[in-house]
């Protein structure tokens, strides 16, 4: 048996994430120990109660006390908090990593408080589902997933490399690209398509002409598709909202004068501007499915096929 | 064995529905034959390949000799010139429905045609996939799926009765409602989200900052669940833009309006407006699932899962 990447794993926050990354280095052996600190007692004792790690507590000072890897799986919002209060305890040469959905945030949060000598890399696996909490989490969700990496300039080679590894091991493929970048990129991506979801399904909720009941009824004529998305963690959510506020606004706005223009070729009829868009739109789909992001089963594969 | 419910079953239009139907009625023995007609050559040389019907014909007047039930398959921009082509040669007593996702327009644009005698009763299946063609039907595409009739105050019961016993059949439960309330209900749950679908996925096409191959790349942080609505027949969505315009535009300044509202809190840094907007959508997908119209596996069950 060859040896565990790290000795010591601290993960702060045991969520999906957390508890998946957990998880993951338990069926893998990346790690000689778990250590698990989270904010609310019930969920440390649920994580133990699923066996998740090998120590738990409280005070996340003490969790990351000797840990080689330190990964905050908190919402983005908390960053900062933690960091001020782990840093003291953080283990000369140890990694500490982040998995926020927004990263430039997360630098400015995090940065000011890292003790020198330790390696702040913070990271992003692009990875998840709508479900929350330490009992959503499983093993095999980093599989065939990317992991953005965004490490500052003069950052540590050897300690990148490891934390590379780390993500490789646990099944994903490793990218890094500058933090402003990736908010760029996760705007349009990940964070537009939330927002837009989380508002469908928010004006249908609002109608006075069609009942609710109808709405859950025929939803499986497209408007279901948008509710996986709006079923994710609020509190995350609002997080990345409030910490990726210029990206998200840029999108938002892109996104309001298409819709305009689209709106207006219905308005006038205009049944060529309407083929074009419609028609354009194919091929991404396409090239998601060739690039392994995606079945291609009919509707995610869930209706029945004889 | 019990005769079938219909002796000719006549398909206009052999795509995903037509196909569907096709292989249901087949597969159950709900027809005693089956002829099909559409406009393309292609289409129809594949349909017979596909072994779908018992008669392959051209001219859609020919089709309809003598059958008890008819449905139209076509986009519901070319239910007029059908209706036109047909009426002549519609059987006295047949039936004469379609699939169409707009009723309205649908009612508008063939009742003027129907001949005296003829059972015209509007239909709309709510069922389908991105896909089209005759390849793309299956004969289940219709369990536990919802159609929804839009008969005419005067109908004859026992014709009613006769097509509701044949959507059954197929596995479908159905309502009936007011063509006007059907396009209200159609317009939230299916009209607004594939235009939202198609409208995001144009707007990542578009960007200068951030490449096609990151959109793909990351997409499984959320923009794929947009890109299977995306996907969808695009002669067939410009025909629902054109046809339920009234009810697509109010819903969209709707959408419009609560977006830019959502917008404004995340301007101004409002969490408690985002919080309680991402809590209250959740409960949605709730009733959805346990109304049977969705899987509860986690990311649709695409993942793999341990």
């Amino acid at each position: 048996m060859t040896a565990p990447l790290f000795n010591r794993l601290a993960l702060i926050g045991i969520g999906l994430i957390g508890s998946s990354i957990a998880q993951a280095v338990r069926a893998r052996g990346l790690a000689g120990e778990i250590a698990i600190s989270t904010r609310s007692e019930e969920t440390l004792r649920r994580a133990g109660e699923l066996g998740l790690g090998d120590h738990y507590v409280l005070d996340a000072a003490d969790a990351v006390e000797g840990a080689d890897l330190v990964i905050l799986c908190v919402p983005v919002g908390a960053n900062e908090a933690v960091a001020k209060w782990i840093a003291p305890a953080l283990k000369p040469d140890a990694i500490l990593t982040d998995v926020g959905s927004t990263k430039a945030s997360v630098v400015a949060q995090i940065a000011p408080y890292v003790p020198e000598g330790v390696h702040f890399i913070p990271g992003h696996p692009i990875a998840g589902t709508e479900q929350s909490g330490p009992d959503a989490g499983f093993a095999t969700l980093f599989e065939d997933r990317w992991c953005i990496l965004t490490p500052p300039d003069n950052v540590d080679k050897a300690a990148l490399e490891r934390l590379s590894n780390f993500w490789t091991a646990c099944g994903s493929t490793v990218d890094t690209m500058d933090p402003n970048h990736h908010d760029l990129v996760l705007a349009i991506v990940s964070h537009l398509p939330h927002l837009i979801a989380y508002n469908i399904v928010g004006t249908a909720d609002d109608l006075e002409t069609v009942t609710k009941s109808e709405v859950i009824k025929y939803s499986a004529s497209g408007f279901r598709d948008f509710t996986r998305l709006a079923a994710s963690d609020p509190t995350m959510w609002r997080d990345v909202c409030l910490n990726n506020k210029d990206a998200i606004l840029e999108m938002l706005a892109r996104f309001s004068e298409d819709l305009s223009a689209l709106q207006r070729a219905i308005r006038w009829g205009d049944g060529d501007a309407l083929f074009d868009l419609f028609t354009r739109t194919r091929g991404i789909r396409r090239s998601i499915i060739e690039a392994g992001q995606e079945t291609d089963a009919p509707d995610f594969g869930r209706i029945k096929i004889d």
